[in-house]
């Protein structure tokens, strides 16, 4: 998918120095010439389909590039936690959605200081979520923009049938300090079109209602390119689209060269024929498989496999009688995880690249934030 | 295993303050009241079979406790990562073991400044990994401890083999500022006597070439328990067992009441009859599943089921059609981890109770420490 860029905004720009020659292992590299072809997939398909995207930071974490998606024409962002979406109104950041419910007295007094810089929206999906978010908001002089969560099929949170739907909304904008602001969705990856009907049907049911449906949100990286024109969608709120992983090739939503995101890491131990251990394990890879055979992918060894990590050491599966691929210990590799985001929380530092050469390297500001 | 503590040392007492009023969810909880329970049993167990502890970190990664493990007795603490053994001597801990081989200019120059601080070990399982010590260490006053690593069965790293292992240990003791301490393995669970022996037969084919064997270091928690007096051992690098987990119940090393570290988490939807999810997920728990069904267990709920994990959403499986176990939004469930170094890794800080009264939150230094 990888083409030349001709981006309007500017990330920085690549020094001079070789990141190859500054970089201990293991590390996380980002490589922004990926990342900024990559914004510009996205974003060219959001207007193609008239979606506002609202890009989800859990992927990168990064103030950053969350202004780096806002510059490429992102509306807003989307965030999971009040404490990711803090550290990026911190940073100026004004539009964020909480795709999340926001459940208890503390979460929700931080949402309201929040809301004072912010343009926030939040979910529910329940009239408890609902009641918990009024008893704080009641006669605030700015309404909470509220959407209805709605399980497409994903079978996560959400109410599970469009009559559902319409009797939260009919709640939500009968609250004081609340506004019903319309339908989101997380829905299950290639699930077709089975939540795009769902949602056009609580849609109606609200109109029929007698309410207004200002916003209809999903999201998802791989079905954002599967997707046609649906006059019904009017956001979307994709998150891995951004560095991309093993997962998405898998998906056949990239190939290696879009993916931004890379560990590299160095062979500490080639102990026989068949193993060779490297220093990137479970703490810099995480245990996700998503269903995968193997850990990750080794960018250049496509015979070697990595069958199980350690929490420091990634078991390496591969044959060292073979002259051309046998690896030494100190060899540098480049492993592509499985699952980009939960990666992106395991370090709190990230070296910026641009091909071969450094950018700068970057405080993980959003990672770690669990609540 | 619980039973009435005795401890000669003091970690911090409780206050009058119940944490289940302060603490926000998600949220690591650590009992010292039975960390120290662990500490003493363990210590005990050490003391009875003549080992040297030397408790590994990465479980906790807290100075406060591993000065509590010292004080209970250990003579040294063992770390895996040398940004984990810096964290510890800023604290003052001044015997450290790094069980890991360390390679690269950048890694081993800051284990030449931190060897002045502290009285340090590493290991080594190749030649490769000896020189690279040998070229920043050579000719230094005090020679840098060098370990050779032995794969007794747990095919990680280590050599293959008894021969390996002395001609490894006479190169380390013939090269200018490295010293030939002893022999190191990390074991297979459960692996019986094949380790000791292993060991047992290195350490016999180091002295008949005339090398001075200070040091055969073994770990693993569950193990620890099964042991008898062995006369080779004379240090043990136990870890998970400050804290257990899910594992060790599952292996019949503790109970559940000997686990320390829990996720506290909230029902956020409780979509169907069926579902309910919480808002711990891998980003609070792993995905380290261990071989066991499931992400962790529920206390008090010993029906309820943790089939899944989003990043952010703990997928539990209950029946919520059995009035007595109905879960409700806002209700707080306590989670044990199968896993408990990992979630020590994820959260930038822990809130340290005792029984139902907070002691203080505790930011995990040594977390994060990749390189």
């Amino acid at each position: 998918m990888l083409k030349v860029t001709n981006m309007k905004y500017k990330l920085p720009a690549a020094t001079k120095i070789r990141w190859a020659d500054i970089v201990d292992t293991p590390e996380v590299v980002i490589d922004l010439d990926v990342v900024e072809q990559n914004l510009e997939n996205c974003q060219e398909q959001c207007d193609r389909l008239g979606f506002a995207a609202h890009p989800h930071i859990k992927t990168h974490k990064l103030p950053l590039l969350a202004f780096a998606q806002l510059e490429a024409g992102a509306k807003g962002i989307t965030c999971q936690k009040i404490g990711e979406a803090e550290v990026m109104a911190d940073a100026g950041i004004e539009d964020i959605l909480i795709s999340y419910n926001v459940i208890g007295e503390q979460k929700i007094r931080r949402l309201l200081a929040l809301s004072k810089r912010a343009n926030l929206t939040v979910c529910a999906d329940s009239r408890a979520v609902v009641a918990g978010l009024a008893r704080i908001f009641k006669n605030k002089a700015r309404p909470l923009k509220v959407l209805v969560e709605c399980d497409t099929g994903m079978h996560r949170c959400g109410v599970v049938s469009a009559e559902q739907a319409v009797a939260l909304a009919k709640k939500i904008a009968a609250t004081s300090g609340l506004h019903f602001e319309g339908l989101m969705s997380y829905p299950a990856a290639g699930g077709g079109n089975t939540a795009l009907d769902w949602l056009a049907d609580a849609k109606q049911a609200c109109l029929r209602a007698g309410l207004k449906v200002a916003v209809v949100s999903t999201g998802g990286t791989p079905d954002l390119y599967n997707l046609n024109t649906n006059s019904d969608i009017t956001q979307y709120r994709p998150g891995s689209y951004i560095y991309n992983d093993r997962s998405l090739i898998a998906a056949g939503a990239c190939g290696i060269e879009d993916c931004a995101l890379s560990v590299i890491t160095t062979v500490v131990s080639c102990p026989d024929a068949q193993r060779v251990m490297v220093d990137a394990g479970s703490k810099s890879l995480s245990s996700d498989l998503f269903g995968l055979d193997g850990h990750g992918l080794v960018v250049g060894h496509p015979k070697i496999t990595i069958p199980a990590l350690s929490e420091e050491h990634g078991h390496l599966a591969t044959n060292q009688k073979s002259k051309t691929a046998k690896l030494k210990v100190g060899n540098i590799l480049r492993i592509i995880p499985n699952h980009a985001c939960v990666v992106s929380n395991l370090f709190d530092q990230v070296t910026l690249v641009r091909g071969d050469y450094f950018v700068s390297r970057q405080a993980v500001l959003a990672r770690g934030k669990t609540q």
